[in-house]
């Protein structure tokens, strides 16, 4: 067999992808990107462009003090503006003073937005285009040119988007990258396209949007008709829709298609990479995403369940573990008792010829998910249950009763809230507390811990990360049934709770108290493997 | 130039689609979508799976009084059981007692499957494929086969997947859908099979999930190679990485390929459809989803932005309004003012040569949704902010407070809820009223209208018919902002409120006031209206 051929992959998270609605990376998160997408085995990471703003010229004085094993940090530009020569240009200027190896500039190529949005004459761009590629080939190791609007301008005017290519590769580019910059194009256009601009001799880059879904392909069909270097974003990060994502990319090469663009150690890697970026971020995880997202592995329905504990290959195009990644089972009312005992299973509990047992667990569970329980996001509830009905209840508290009051004295004034709470700690003493906060639950909260802390100090350590509600029964107006679902954590792990109610706050009140019972529970586990390693 | 060639769309959103994790329809909701996929003009709307579940069941009961327009609500199953008759198999029994013109099966159609899952001999499946789909042909209007795992099995067993095809045609199927049950087929991949299977001479329909990133793709090629039907789900909901999205599959197919699906019209409601899905399945919508997505159209770049406005299709690929999406750009109040005045309009305000006051309103419209507030859902507390900046706000009440006490005296007793509430009614009059009710946004619910009903006898008409919670800034937990939304009704129409607080209850109340002002100020409207029409 011979060699895989290699595939460069170009990342531009730190450019376009901070052009995406609601991303934003401050200097010190970028050189953290930058040394992220190097461990992952990246080539290029684009990593902003220094004429057009100040963090990004910072940016480049910090990243030279990176040492970096794969990835060449790229700096982005435009060409030259019209009426400057490349050596006056600021933009240019800005450009060199990055002191980059690899620059990569945009150049139109769409003639309608020449004369539209540059107001030059065409000749002038290709001329603009030519120069400002020459005068930087002499100053840099590589320069790209990023063909803007390229299919577009392909589509309407074809000599003249292939004359800036050509200007570009006279100038000494050494690849030409292919935008489809509206994102619009079907891989039928991408594949004409990139066939016709090989011919040309240089080597050809893709840069795809997801406007119509088709990145991923667009981008795919033009490693087939002959790119050598495919650009794209972290996490698909990007304006409107996003850019390829690569996440998705890389495994499609490697995996499905045979190209190398890592090593197999870089590619395990690749979930807690895109993890990592969406933190930074600050952006909520696409769970759906190809290969790197929650749910990429997660089954839910009983009959998939039982076929992938015999086969797992059955709903899975590839290993997990292989891109990072793992296999995860829901419990929900679709399962069957399969789910059960695959989570049984996890938690550590022991099942074997307790059939039964199970099924009349399956029926309990069927039956809280008939009145509006749901397990998906509360492992913690499910592991409870699982556990008091297996193995017996461990009582670490006994609840006696709340009371919650809240009060708005006038129209102008915010409410206040005051909540009472009683229970019987184990040594049989009742406590009974009291706390004020911001709105019902947090008050909850607080006189909650208040009364438990003393006789379990860890429950300080637990936070409440995030707290939602959904109505069911949509009909029935404030009447109707309401699910609450908690997610707390500690500073080793995060957990979910659940609890259902007519009233949003005694829901709220028993996804709490799971939350807490959880902690407990996953402390005094934690205790006794430590007694049994001693 | 000859007609379009049509393409019929089948919406498995309510059945596959509510595999995917975190999604789960009431028998309510499920209704709801039926009614939304035939005002978008989807051609087969699948309700579930009759004989899986007994909420499925009680949806095709349901659904036979819908007054449909174009979707056939198809009822899915898999093949009799191995060793069941199909008179005799529950599961096909339950697929005839749903009562639907279109019965879709699931039949397996790779060797690997069959011996490993269903564990029988790969001539009793075939067997089972043939009869189960003979039998329901003689009993329905249209049989579908759903052939499950098709792309694996044509790779690894190719005249085994065939044979399973042949003997769903004999059996009278009446369209061969080829399932990429594990996503992991590429673009060629179903170009060569799907046109061998044409070569059957039967319909090809194609059914796509999208853990490659591709499953937009594989549909196009699919189509391309002949096949006339295509599944999907709204906002590619579904198991793992979600089905083939169509709401990016319909306009793929007919404003770039120029097939015919749906009016120009109906695709008018897509974006519509898609925001009221997310809703229904109380799922974030992905602001990055092409064409739908509320990024889809939003300009970020200071260059996008001042290209778009010389010439706005530089950054669009197609005009949004086509989908029901709308061009946004941020950092920008333009697009913003013309929203109220749009608005304003609307409700009947007078607003010419008012542009200040329009501006000023517009300040504060953003700094309200800044703080938390959406109006999206809520044209009935804008109306009544508008209006009160425009012409002085109107005072059907005064309040001045209320208190709700939430009580649970017993671990094993439900809570109980008591609201008291404090208004001063139109002659000056204090009004203090008390009310219990299942939760505390009920009684506080009760108890204003006690207050209210003797002034105003017409606010017992009203009806909410939902209520919705959304906290914002998830990474506080409990202590968090709180989005309440309420829709309500009388019998003429509905309207929705919002309110924004830390405490839920206290968001609850101001959307509640906004609701019954807002329907003291319709019915002012109506009776100044009959009065003047005497």
């Amino acid at each position: 067999m011979s060699p895989a051929k290699h595939i460069d992959l170009y990342d531009t998270t730190l450019r376009d992808g901070s052009q995406g609605e609601g991303v934003s990376f401050t200097v010190q998160d970028k050189l953290v990107v930058t040394e992220k997408l190097d461990d992952l085995g990246i080539r290029y990471v684009e990593g902003g462009w220094p004429g057009s703003n100040p963090r990004d010229a910072e940016y480049f004085e910090a990243a030279k003090k990176l040492k970096l094993k794969n990835a060449r940090v790229t700096a982005f530009g435009s060409t030259a503006r019209p009426g400057k020569t490349a050596a006056k240009d600021d933009n240019i200027k800005a450009l060199l003073a990055a002191d980059t190896s690899v620059v990569t500039i945009v150049g139109k190529t769409w003639a309608e937005e020449v004369r539209s949005s540059l107001r030059i004459s065409l000749a002038a761009n290709v001329d603009l285009i030519g120069k400002s590629i020459a005068y930087l080939s002499k100053r840099v190791d590589e320069v790209i040119l990023d063909a803007e609007h390229f299919f577009d301008g392909y589509a309407t005017n074809r000599d003249y988007a292939m004359q800036c290519l050509q200007a570009a590769i006279e100038g000494g580019a050494k690849v030409i990258c292919l935008c489809d910059t509206r994102g619009g194009s079907l891989p039928e256009q991408i594949t004409a396209a990139v066939t016709e601009v090989r011919e040309l001799g240089a080597a050809v880059g893709i840069h795809c949007h997801d406007d119509s879904g088709l990145a991923i392909a667009n981008s795919l069909a033009a490693v087939a008709a002959g790119a050598i270097q495919v650009q794209g974003t972290m996490n698909g990060f990007g304006e409107r829709c996003g850019n390829a994502n690569l996440c998705t990319l890389l495994p499609n090469l490697q995996l499905k298609l045979g190209y190398k663009c890592v090593t197999a150690r870089q590619l395990r890697k690749l979930g807690e990479t895109s993890r990592h970026l969406y933190e930074l971020a600050n952006m909520i995880p696409d769970r759906q995403s190809p290969y790197v997202g929650m749910s990429a592995f997660t089954h839910k329905g009983g009959l998939h369940v039982s076929a992938i504990k015999r086969n797992r290959a059955s709903y899975e195009h590839i290993d997990p573990e292989i891109v990072g990644n793992a296999q995860r089972v829901l419990v929900s009312d679709l399962s069957g008792k399969s789910n059960i005992e695959y989570k049984a299973k996890e938690f550590g509990l022991d099942v074997d010829n307790r059939a039964d047992e199970l099924g009349g667990l399956l029926a309990e569970v069927k039956k809280l998910e008939k009145s509006g329980f749901q397990f998906e996001g509360a492992d913690a509830s499910l592991e409870l249950l699982l556990r008091a009905n297996l193995n017996g209840k461990e009582a670490f508290f006994k609840l006696i009763g709340f009371r919650v009051i809240d009060e708005k004295r006038h129209e102008d004034e915010p409410a206040q809230t005051e909540a009472t709470v009683m229970i019987e700690d184990p040594d049989g003493n009742i406590e009974h507390t009291a706390a004020t906060g911001n709105g019902p639950v947090h008050a909850l909260d607080l006189a909650l811990r208040k009364a438990l802390v003393r006789f379990y100090p860890t429950l300080s350590d637990v936070t409440l990360h995030d707290y939602k509600v959904r109505v069911l029964a949509g009909e029935e107006g404030t009447a109707g049934l309401v699910r609450v679902l908690i997610e707390s954590g500690d500073s080793e792990k995060r957990w979910g709770t659940v609890g259902v109610s007519h009233n949003v706050v005694e829901a709220s009140w028993q996804a709490l108290v799971d939350s807490l019972a959880y902690k407990l529970l996953k402390d005094g586990r934690s205790r006794t493997r430590k007694a049994r390693a001693k």
